[in-house]
Order: C-alpha cells, then sequence, then structure tokens
C-alpha cells in the first residue's frame, strides 16, 4: 500500500539551478539536491527531462546551484518555476554572475551558491540525477535558506506576505464549485477556487474544473489528474 | 574558491534507514533523501560505504526510511547515528515492524515511512547512492518532520531542550582551553568544552584536544582533523 500524503513528511530545501548552452542562460526552480561526499566535495540534483536545465546540463556538464532565502518573494519563484526557458529569458533583469565555469550563478535571493562539473549522471524514469564536483562556491549572505516547507505555506496563503491583490480580489461566490477545493496528490498543495492561482493567471473564484487542461500544480508541476477533492 | 561555509545553507530532513542481512536488523540515520519519479514513485538516499546499512542494502536491494518528527528525543537519534551496527543491536527495545518486504520499519518517533526496493546504485567517492522504487509507504502521525537544521539547533544547546543532565554539569572553568570553541568544517556543528558531548561520552569541560582521536563530530561524523577553532 503505498499513501501518498507520506512523500509530504520529507524535508527540501529551495534552490535555482543555472545552466547555459550557447548563448542561451536558463534558471530553473529545485527542491532536490543534497551534497553527497566531502572529499571531493560532490552534490546531487536531480532534474525532470522535459526541461530545458536537462538539455543544457547533458550537453554541456556544467550547472550552478544557487540556495534561495527566507525572504524571496513568491513571484521571484514563481518566474523560475513555472514557465519553460525556451519561451521566456528568465534571467532577464536578474541580478547574475557568470562563475569560473562560465555558467550563470543567480546572487538576488540566495545565500550561497555552488558551481559543480558533472561526473556521473543516472536515469531514473522521467529524472536524471547529475552528480556534480564542486568547483567554486560561496556564501553570499546569512539570511536563512527558504524551506520548501516554508514556500509551501506561503503559496497556500497561511502566511500574511501572500499578495495582495490576492486579498482584495477575494470571491464570495454562491456558486458550492467554488467551495471545493481540489489537493495535489504528489506534493499536498491545495488549490482554493476562492484564491485562485494568480502568479498563473488564474483568477480568484476559477473552480477545479473550469482550470485549463495546461494548467499544472504551481508547486510540483502535477498536472490536473493528480488532483483530489479534499 | 570553495567556502565551506555554503554547504551549511543546503537544507535536509532527518530520517532513519533501516536494513537487515540474515537475522540482523539495523537503522542509521540519514539527512539525504529526495524524491525523484513520481510514476513510478523512487526516492533516492545517500549512504556512506563505512557503514552497516551500506553493507545491508547492497546484499539484499531493500532498504526502508522513516522520517523523524520534530519531538524526536535526541537521545533517540544518538542511538541511531554514532554507533556502528556492528557493536550494537541498535533496534533493541525500539518500536519496529517489519515490513512487506522482510525489512524492518522504524515506526518510533516516525510520523511517516517509505519501505524501497533498490533499482540502481551509483558509486560516488565515500558514498553510495540507492535508488528505490517505493512497495509501500504510509503516514503514522501528524507531527511535523524533524529537519536537519532544527536537530543541529538542538545539539548545539540554543533551544531548552537540551538534556538537563548536561546543564546541570556545566563547568565553569578558568582553563583558557576550556572556552575556545571548534567548529565543524563540514556540517557547521560547534564544539563547545563547556558543555562537551555527553551523548558520546564526552564530559562537560573536556577541551577540544583532549577528545580521543576516535571522537567524531556529532552531526555529520567527521573527524577531528576536519574542526576548525572558532
Amino acid at each position: 500500500m503505498i499513501n501518498k500524503k507520506a512523500f509530504f513528511n520529507m524535508s527540501y530545501g529551495l534552490y535555482i539551478v543555472g545552466s547555459k548552452y550557447g548563448e542561451k542562460l536558463n534558471g530553473q526552480i529545485a527542491n532536490t539536491a543534497f551534497q553527497i561526499s566531502s572529499e571531493p566535495q560532490t552534490i546531487a540534483i536531480s532534474i525532470n527531462k522535459q526541461n530545458l536545465t536537462h538539455e543544457h546540463i547533458l550537453k554541456t556538464n556544467i550547472f550552478s546551484l544557487s540556495v534561495l532565502t527566507q525572504t524571496t518573494p513568491l513571484d521571484f519563484i514563481g518566474r523560475f518555476g513555472f514557465k519553460s526557458g525556451r519561451d521566456t529569458d528568465k534571467l532577464s533583469g536578474v541580478s547574475v554572475k557568470i562563475g569560473e565555469t562560465g555558467i550563470p550563478i543567480i546572487l538576488e535571493n540566495s545565500s550561497a551558491y555552488f558551481e559543480a562539473e558533472v561526473e556521473k549522471t543516472l536515469d531514473v524514469y522521467t529524472h536524471t540525477i547529475f552528480i556534480g564536483k564542486i568547483v567554486n562556491a560561496d556564501v553570499l549572505s546569512t539570511g536563512g535558506p527558504m524551506t520548501y516547507a516554508y514556500y509551501h505555506k506561503l503559496k497556500g496563503g497561511a502566511e500574511p506576505k501572500m499578495e495582495s491583490k490576492t486579498e482584495n480580489t477575494e470571491v464570495k461566490s454562491e456558486d458550492p464549485a467554488a467551495d471545493v477545493k481540489y489537493v495535489c496528490d504528489i506534493c499536498g498543495y491545495v488549490y482554493d477556487p476562492k484564491s485562485g492561482d494568480p502568479d498563473n493567471g488564474v483568477l480568484p473564484g476559477t473552480d477545479f474544473d473550469s482550470l485549463p487542461d495546461t494548467w499544472v500544480c504551481p508547486i510540483c508541476g502535477a498536472p490536473k489528474s493528480e488532483f483530489s477533492k479534499v
């Protein structure tokens, strides 16, 4: 028996993985990163095969990892999380430096960064694990790191930092569908029709069935089919 | 340039990995675990090659992962963390169930557990990454998961939960060595002579130089040579 809710108990940080191919720079949100060996210093990241970042790292064998601080604004995360770098220049206007390996390192809202050369890869169904040997690393600020759990709470609106536009436009509907919440079976994110998903263009008051088929979980990217009624 | 302090910014959970070989059951602390794919559900863990757990998993290709709750007592963690299961029966007296694959699953102080069959392994210097396909998972309690950062804080004594025996025996020494703290370059743990490391038999008042050569960082297991004066 596999109770999907067990997965919600795992703890993660929140990072941006920087990559590059030719002139094209990119960054994407990741929560799956850990250190492996200390001698030499290696880290592992897990990247979805559909992502542009995956394509870049396979071609160049380098990536950067920036640790987001707890004060990172939600729209900054949304910028790197839920759009593909194929359609947009995600790093435009973002404070970035080019590292020793030529890779972009995101400095904005980051407490530390790593620059890594891929030594090994492991194919795991929909994802590839990249093992990177650290060639460069530094601390940028003393702000505590953002954790996935904390971000989750912010997205769920449980904290006062939720954007005011959402509060101002909250809909009190008599339509019963507007009261039916759906939970993402993958990550536990709750879609509440009253709040919608303004970061991704979904207005408050949109019931779950009316979400476009292309809509995905703003936390983990799972499709609508992975959601269950709460 | 590699600033080791950058690694302290990564976020982790805190888990016990359960394993078995023949009649021998074992459990060890791990902070490196993440989900990879959702379809099928796979997780990765990273285990030091010197550990008994490593030997077990290589032989049997199965492991369990229990997520520790935030209220887990420090001595419970110490029991699984800093002794080898080769010398002691770590599961004696601990609430455990035998899972579908025959592996022990630690139920005590756990908010959720997973049982996994190893599908792939990856050799990374001192460690092996095991990719497990989940065959069984459930939620045990709603207590929030212990994070590595929180555990770190508890070990450092910054929280009031520090064991009373430590407080009662705190030494006010006039020996200057007793004031010199050392930081673990690997994980950031601070050894304070005033507190010692009672979980591992080091009495308060023991200066760093007097620690036995076999003493290791109680957080990450690094040897004394990895410590620097604060």
